[in-house]
């Protein structure tokens, strides 16, 4: 962990040691965050050398992450699948057209040519690959996770990777592909993964790992709830919108999207790509102005967008609901403060969309350009109109639609959208 | 069991009763097949009226089936998930024009409008519906089998269907999204379904199954290890094949199709088939003439094909080999005998392809109609050349590829083929 300096927390910014294996602050129960000494950083490799735009993953970041591949001590513990380095597409659209800007999607979801590709297909294997290797640079070897589904399949992917335990617990109503991996990993490899099916949600599931899997000697991995380990491997979804890239390469120019546009459920990602932009600003790379981050909910379980709307700084609890998408729905979560506060300072937006605008979606883009979105990307591009009518979007502008999942993982539920098969 | 009057062995011919679970011929080794009553059923219903053609599934053939769904007391043992009756769909080819013939897909892997679906995506689901039935009929709650993958898939499916437990053995190699499934109904359904995984080939599959499941109590149902209940279920798919639609619906005409090119692992299909148009001919529903069969094997695992080449009656067994479509490869069965019987006395012909041939067939038709074959499916259509060159496909001639189940199953190995994703 060579220029992790501390652990502080998001909120009251007390600081801890940063390799305590700690959960929320003691003080006042919110997430710490990995803290990074950034000038030995840049004494050491210049502004941007820690770069290595060649490596086809997210360790391409190297130094500005918690572990420095490039560092000898720091890589025995990195465990990698490839994770990271996915393209942003250029995304045609009508909307763009009319407004005169750029759409972009993210796609997290399937392999490219020449990009890395997340192993298990969705976003979440960014803060699992370093929650992974952090727990290994730590000397933990069992980890526990509640989940929706996508972080409980990257979890059991690395922990079969690093040769760590996993304790995976969901609900029986997880997509069933997901699910589905899990238990394949689970009967592969028994002495590495653990399933535990609780009926409900993920809010019953975390229950049940504070209770029973916390206990028995596992570190909870929940989103937050470790010491800012996912939200450093999220972070690089925000440094590779920013880093050069086409005409920008020749003089290593890194420069922000105008507007990111991101399906938030507990929020990792927002809070990592807000930091990622932090630390370009603290390195001379980027200038302050900042991306307006969209979060798009589901109308479902919206309690970032309702508190947004009601002006709150914090969410209030709600009932979860039910949707396709169901990385959505998370109906309360301890770092939902922080996302709150950065949508307001970028000058952003938190939106919901119904089950059916994302149904449309993914039937439209699938007819139109054979592009398979997840129902929770399918969410962000739900939200283009309303964009462009309250002028969030404008002309000139780079906008980024975050696709984080592949479609695959949520059939057969979305067969039907997708022309009745793959 | 209304019209199910005893057992025969396929080849010497020897009655059991029809009640008996039993497995091979204790005389020769060899499958057994259930009898049927046909004076007696086509005298409760006349020609064809055991027929129901509103109904979506492959019950629809009532007494023509070891179990009448027609007959209340038959009926309550039936546990049905929809499985069968799938469409026969135009496959347009430019070697069907350049022959002058018509091509068909016989799709079992996905929904269509209209029509029943097989619930686990492949024509396994026929053979297990049929299965899980009778063993509920004869008492029978513990069922087990050695399976490349799709078998097992759909016993566990039907098992918890229908609340008997099913002990499913299959190789870690198996396709991940199968063998996936099969874990996630193990880990949802504990007291239902229970997965194996055994280190090798089906063979090893087997040997597993009658040394440690059959001596605690579970029944065997291997392909054509169980007394023909599988080979009940696969003969639907010749009865679908030959029953009356489009023109011939006003008049009831039953009519067979003139060629059949089906990919051959087991052969349950084959045999089934054969059955069905046989049962039909006693009917007085056809005539004498037979479908062409062709039986289409990978290169790698060709026991019937090089049976077929030279002359012999039998196979020979031979090292199982690797291919794609994992579902062909079956290195011995004892039904293969049965296999070879029926290729020569329709005048048919056995052939094997290389996963090569097999990977352009997926590739060249998702790009060309985005329709998604099954390896094993993508098999039958590769041999369309050769069977034009050797006129076993003829001007007029309706001939009918078996696409056995969805390229979902498949994932990640189809992913490339099918332009890098869904």
């Amino acid at each position: 962990m060579k220029y992790a300096s501390h652990l502080a927390c998001s909120v009251c910014k007390r600081e801890f040691p940063a390799d305590r294996p700690m959960n929320l602050c003691p003080h006042d129960g919110r997430p710490v965050q990995v803290s990074l000494d950034l000038g030995r950083l840049r004494k050491d490799y210049g502004r941007d050398g820690w770069w290595t735009p060649s490596r086809r993953d997210l360790w391409r970041f190297g130094g500005l992450l918690p572990l420095d591949v490039n560092d000898p001590d720091d890589a025995r513990h990195v465990v990698t699948r490839g994770e990271g380095h996915t393209p942003c597409l250029p995304l045609p659209h009508p909307i763009a057209d009319r407004v005169g800007c750029r759409f972009e999607v993210k796609d997290e979801g399937k392999p490219y040519p020449g990009f890395g590709a997340n192993p298990t297909l969705s976003f979440k294997d960014r803060g699992m690959a370093m929650t992974v290797s952090m727990a290994r640079a730590l000397g933990l070897d069992r980890l526990a996770v509640p989940t929706q589904g996508n972080a409980g399949d990257s979890l059991a992917e690395y922990a079969v990777a690093a040769g760590i335990q996993a304790a995976v617990v969901m609900s029986p109503d997880t997509d069933l592909p997901v699910l589905a991996r899990v238990a394949a990993l689970a009967a592969l490899h028994p002495d590495r993964v653990r399933l535990e099916l609780v009926p409900g949600t993920i809010i019953d599931c975390g229950k049940r790992v504070r209770e029973h899997y916390v206990p028995a000697g596992y570190f909870n991995v929940a989103t937050f709830q470790e010491p800012g380990w996912r939200t450093e491997g999220k972070k690089t979804l925000g440094l590779e919108m920013a880093e050069p890239a086409g005409d920008r390469l020749a003089d290593r120019t890194w420069r922000v999207p105008d507007v990111i546009v991101y399906p938030t459920g507990g929020g990792t990602g927002v809070v990592g790509m807000a930091k990622a932009f932090d630390e370009l600003e603290a390195l001379g790379l980027i200038d302050d102005r900042r991306p307006r981050m969209v979060c798009v909910q589901s109308e479902a379980t919206a309690p970032v967008a309702r508190a947004f709307a009601a002006g709150e700084p914090d969410i209030s609890p709600m009932p979860p609901g039910r949707t396709l998408a169901t990385g959505l729905n998370v109906a309360q979560n301890v770092g939902h403060v922080n996302v709150l506060r950065i949508i307001r300072e970028t000058g952003g937006l938190a939106i919901a969309v119904t089950d059916d605008a994302i149904r449309t979606v993914i039937r439209d883009e699938w007819r139109a350009r054979r592009f398979a979105w997840s129902p929770e990307g399918a969410a962000t591009l739900a939200v283009a109109e309303e964009l462009a009518d309250r002028a969030m979007i404008r002309p000139g502008d780079r906008v980024v639609f975050v696709n984080t999942a592949s479609a695959e993982k949520y059939l057969p539920t979305t067969r039907d959208l997708l022309g009745g098969g793959l």
